[in-house]
């Protein structure tokens, strides 16, 4: 029998099939790129387009030598020039389109994944995060920082080269939004945050939790919406991303870097996309909210039926995902 | 400059990109069926399996053969038979996953589409959905039911032969639940529906306005998601489809067929996820509520953006789009 199951943050139902489970071997899905003849993001092409750059580290031992870079975004999305003014059009609302979109290149080797990365290199890729969240919390025109990475042409992802993107926004976006409503409702009930309420039940039960360390946890969340889908929250309350500190962000790139190892192993390279969700900024600001990274591996077709109705259905039950990644080793 | 806007109903913000405006020439997406060598919706195919039949319409002139017909899917994603019970499991809520998933053959004719079928075909299609909805209103178990039709392989159809798909759930799904609580919050300011606004506005203004007839409006909506999405509302308010009387199904045959005929002479048979949205059920019911049609090309990949982020980035303005299913014939 399949269940439907809960999302306890957003109240999103989702068909969780027992009967029909299917197991990592049941998907062949590659990351298929196409492949560039000459990657943008490679060293020596820096200069290239005069791509502006807005951030990077070096290495120690090398001068020069980069090794994660943000610069903005060559076709941006969001226009980082003017006010943010808030227009009626008749019964309607708009505004320009203002905002930030930057690239983080995350290392200066193509072949690069998240799986083979180093604990340091992807330890220098999220204090990049954290420095480029600090920066533009400084811009009032913006509420809410959002990092997404597409890995694989599945997953609408463009380029090979190890990046992610960053946008800054003057709004709250709804999958924010959605999660914020779902925290104070919450905690208007229970006083406590859901999200702690979830890694203290997830660290009792074991059968979800695919890994700890004592910052943080990776869970095969109970209504996950996709196959192998991974939350990875840290253990003590923190709304805001940016306010992580170095012995933990140490600790959160060795519970990614594992992450990635035991997906690999048992998906191979699959397409995915990687959000950071973390509270919006300044008056904006939840506290009440738990910030936490979503991985969506791409591993089935999304049909209509989920867009169209909201609820998702998922053959692989997660506390056999989290068996199976437990087990990658 | 690109703008962002907000739709009135959900909240949710779409980047309407002006400045590199996408026109129907510049998308080459076809349905892309991947064929069968036996369709099992053929006449003739009718007792494999043996598909139980829900209900069927047949012509008047030649007995026996049917025009629509309904059956159980031969795989449903929901179990009819049991009764609903809301479980905790520790700090989450599930359920056994009860509904109904049927299919409804659109019509005897494996290559007819939406803008191939007579007036009269489509006007049967709407009545026996309406057929449906009343049976499955009967049964206390549900509380919604929600009409999808997948066309195109890039939408997530598997079958070319007209149809689609039925589902009554023991829940609202998300889809619903969000423009019923953007409805109610209307109403609560302004002691009005939101959709009748939109109706009327839409109307005035015409720039987003396709066709009309006395019951009904096909709108390009103010802050669609994808090019070209489409959104066919009743002029008067009604919050359920299972209303619907004769005549008005016949109004909304007439701009159901219009709507798509147009759609092809400028897209092509190009894919499309189409949603019936109405009032839940029963002691659900909610009147403020507006029942309506939601078409959504699938002209442009959706990358893990719109799914991380719940916002749209939307290369065709609506009124662009408007103005050239207006202008098609």
């Amino acid at each position: 029998m399949s269940e439907l199951r809960k999302d306890p943050i957003t109240g999103r139902w989702v068909i969780i099939s027992v009967e029909r489970a299917k197991r990592p071997t049941d998907f062949t899905v590659s990351v298929d790129w196409k492949e560039e003849k000459l990657c943008p993001f490679c060293p020596g092409h820096e200069s290239e387009k005069n791509d502006k750059e807005l951030f990077v580290i070096t290495s120690f031992d090398k001068q020069n030598e980069w090794m994660v870079r943000v610069v903005e975004d060559r076709y941006p999305i969001l226009d980082f020039h003017g006010e943010v003014e808030r227009i009626g059009e008749g019964m309607y609302d708009k505004m320009d389109n203002i905002g930030a979109h930057e690239i983080i290149v995350e290392s200066p080797f193509h072949d690069k994944t998240l799986a083979t990365m180093s604990i340091e290199e992807i330890y220098n890729v999220f204090w990049t995060y954290k420095q480029r969240f600090l920066a533009l919390k400084e811009d009032k025109r913006f509420r809410q920082v959002l990092i997404i990475c597409n890995h694989g042409y599945g997953a609408g992802g463009q380029l090979k080269h190890p990046h992610s993107q960053l946008l800054a926004t003057p709004i709250v976006p709804k999958s924010i939004m959605e999660e914020i409503e779902g925290t104070l409702e919450y905690y208007a009930y229970k006083e406590r945050c859901i999200f702690c309420d979830i890694v203290r039940e997830e660290l009792r039960l074991k059968e979800r939790l695919i890994i700890d360390n004592p910052s943080f946890i990776a869970i095969a969340p109970f209504a996950s919406r996709v196959p192998f889908e991974i939350c990875i929250l840290p253990v003590e309350h923190v709304s805001s991303f940016e306010n992580i500190q170095e012995e933990e962000a140490m600790d959160m790139a060795r519970v990614v870097k594992e992450t990635f190892m035991r997906m690999e192993k048992i998906l191979g390279d699959c397409p995915y996309n990687l959000f950071l969700h973390s509270s919006p900024f300044n008056k904006y600001h939840v506290s009440e909210y738990h910030w936490h990274i979503e991985i969506m591996p791409r591993l089935t077709k999304l049909a209509g039926f989920e867009w169209g109705t909201g609820f998702y259905i998922n053959p692989t039950p997660p506390e056999m995902a989290a068996e199976q990644l437990r087990g990658a080793f």
